[in-house]
């Protein structure tokens, strides 16, 4: 892993060129999305049946799944699985409460009461990627804050095996988080089919859950026909650390992350210049027990870096540049450091918090902003899953007491219509 | 104005026939905001200087707004507007304030501390439509719940006028909502300025405000490198009104909506037959009194229409289905009706209510979901302009607790890496 001494100066631009890499070209992707959601939104199932088979390589008869595929997907997960999601499922239900915003009313004012209701989003789509491998983590993550918004209903879909079957983890996590209804439908015709709907699945009003590119352009084409989430990119960790960390503990994280994928960015800033290099050796060590040594090779030699600084004031400024994913505060008094931190999707504080901590179990959502989105952008939450009316209530006397500004307000805008909708209801 | 007698079973297919009329190509508006994008991208000033030229017929020397400017459109504003703009500006800020959230944190169990920090975006874009019009009421609406959320630098933009000015109205409201930099830039140009930044402008982090189409097709082509609000569509109001609904007050708040433009939907619906045919007659008759008579026949004409239903249940099954942006419940006890509404963007209760009320100055936001996008978006607020990060903090004992549990799912998952992070922790 590179080691690099860096200046305050240049935070900048080292992040600027960082960025560059998910510069790629998707006109080709744009293309073949297109395509695909045009001939599901005319063609509806008949379209979606041709993709599976032309794209999953699989001749479905339903796209479905049945009660019937989920009794058996339970049969065949072991029990202590089905015990750690459960306990999963509790703590991810006991965080998410606490973001369930409620309705409020306020009338200060005489003869005024002005207000905002929280309603939930009636259908949601949840996209859980898939094929060969489950990831049972990213299914709670995705459809418990939906059910603790209220959503009345919740329909998954994920990319069918070769052999027409779900992964039995996804469907076991997907019955016990509470999913109303679950697709065989990968891809971009996956988010077509939630979008749109076709003759046999009614739309949903937003989608939600990462994906790859494919999914991420479909994503992006439906946005504005109904409400997604944020677009996932490579996952990030960024872990700042003073003198006072574990250089094991640090280089086990940044492994940990490395592992995700190839494009993966683990990247370690350090006001220790000592610490750095330990983290170095460990990385070294470490990397020859784990099973992904290609994927680790890849990420760790082109996204990985250790950073060092000269000071926290630095490695703050840094980190509010990168505005990353995962954030590591492994340095003394973390509780004390927290302010400092602007830009992050999820920050894990101490020795004892590493980032797999917040993957699984802890309870915060892991679909997180990547890519420097943070600085816009939030976890997947119950404020997803929930929508805001305003509520404008005056009486007579109120309006009356307003009506000139009002009207003046109109005349200046030059809708004389507006003025008169006021003027008239006193007009005697 | 059409009166149609619709059954229950009717309202989906409706609603479906209403929906198609914005389905229009995009392909061609798409390809000239693409260009503009990479054009902007790739030359920065020099691009914006050009398109300035090309699309707005001014050549300016600096399309930033002086100071000089604005203590000149100060000159040029009467007082009582001022005043007026002062009075709107204090309701809005008031409301908003009751929107912002609060940061928090838990520790139910012992050794862990969870939480959710909200912390303000640092910079922002606000997009105002202008050019011969000025709206100050978009512009307060825009840059103060930004300024409620703590956004330390807000920039607008909006196109220039063709003396190479813009409006004083826009700047003298823009100068007291608090905007930091104004910009004479319009258009997809203007969106990529703020998207991208050039030579000597900062880009900024999400971009909020109405535009034309190009301005729509702009910002969803920059979705994700930053973050946007809702996508404005033609506006709309329904009106629900009982028997004891007055029609004079009705026909006018219809052709309030009505004169906004040609794609503007005014629709009633309402319990009592009568009552609807004293709306259409008021409609005739207020009609011939306004001033925008072209845009209001072709509105009235094409997108407005008094449904009539058979009682409050269809009444409500209608609106949940259209998710109007603005309703308006003008029946009796219309505080009893209103957790019937599941979705629309603004709620005006009573018959001293009318939605112009809102548009100016009773503080909630005007910019609200169109075409059905109330189903899953919300007004514009001060959470447009803020976001969470999750905190997570487990001590060694807490983590030692939960070891098993989240070793074991990331072993389930096949990730080995993220197995010794946790596992290396206690190694010894």
């Amino acid at each position: 892993m590179k080691l690099k001494k860096i200046n305050h100066k240049d935070i900048k631009d080292i992040l600027l060129k960082r960025s560059n890499h998910s510069a790629i070209s998707l006109q080709q992707i744009d293309e073949t999305v297109e395509r695909i959601m045009q001939s599901v939104r005319l063609e509806g199932d008949r379209a979606v049946y041709q993709y599976i088979k032309q794209l999953d390589g699989v001749e479905l008869e339903s796209f479905k799944v049945l009660e019937q595929e989920i009794e058996e997907a339970f049969n065949q997960v072991d029990a202590s699985s089905v015990q750690i999601l459960s306990e999963a499922k509790e703590n991810i239900l006991s965080y998410h409460k606490l973001q369930k915003e409620k309705s409020w009313y306020t009338n200060d004012q005489q003869g005024i009461w002005l207000g905002q209701q929280v309603t939930p989003i009636e259908r949601v789509g949840v996209y859980v990627p898939g094929g060969k491998a489950s990831y049972p983590s990213t299914v709670l993550m995705s459809i418990l804050p939906a059910k603790v918004a209220g959503v009345e209903k919740v329909v998954v879909t994920t990319p069918v095996q070769s052999n027409g079957s779900i992964h039995p983890t996804t469907l076991v996590a997907a019955s016990m988080a509470g999913a109303d209804e679950i697709l065989k439908i990968g891809g971009a015709h996956g988010i077509a089919t939630l979008a749109y709907g076709t003759e046999t699945i009614e739309p949903v009003h937003k989608i939600v859950g990462p994906g790859n590119a494919y999914v991420a352009r479909a994503k992006k084409y439906v946005f504005g026909d109904v409400g997604i989430d944020l677009i996932a990119g490579p996952s990030e960790v960024c872990i700042l650390a003073d003198e006072s960390a574990n250089p094991q503990f640090v280089a086990a994280d940044l492994l940990a992350q490395a592992e995700h994928d190839e494009l993966a960015s683990a990247i370690a800033v350090t006001t220790s210049e000592q610490l750095g290099s330990e983290i170095q050796v460990e990385i070294k060590r470490q990397m020859k027990h784990r099973n992904r040594q290609e994927i680790l090779n890849e990420s760790i030699t082109n996204h990985g870096c250790i950073y060092i600084v000269d000071g926290l004031t630095s490695a703050f400024k840094f980190v509010n540049e990168l505005a990353p994913e995962h954030l590591e505060l492994q340095v003394e008094n973390p509780f004390e450091q927290l302010e400092k931190v602007k830009h992050a999707g999820a920050i894990f504080l101490g020795n004892y918090s590493p980032e797999p901590l917040g993957d699984y179990f802890a309870g915060p959502n892991h679909t997180l902003p990547t890519n420097g989105t943070a600085k816009f952008s939030s976890p997947l939450g119950v404020y997803d899953f929930m929508k805001k009316s305003s509520v404008i209530y005056y009486d007579e006397k109120a309006l009356n007491q307003v009506r000139q500004q009002v009207e003046r307000f109109a005349e200046s805008e030059g809708l004389d219509a507006h003025k008169e909708s006021v003027r008239i209801r006193f007009e005697q």
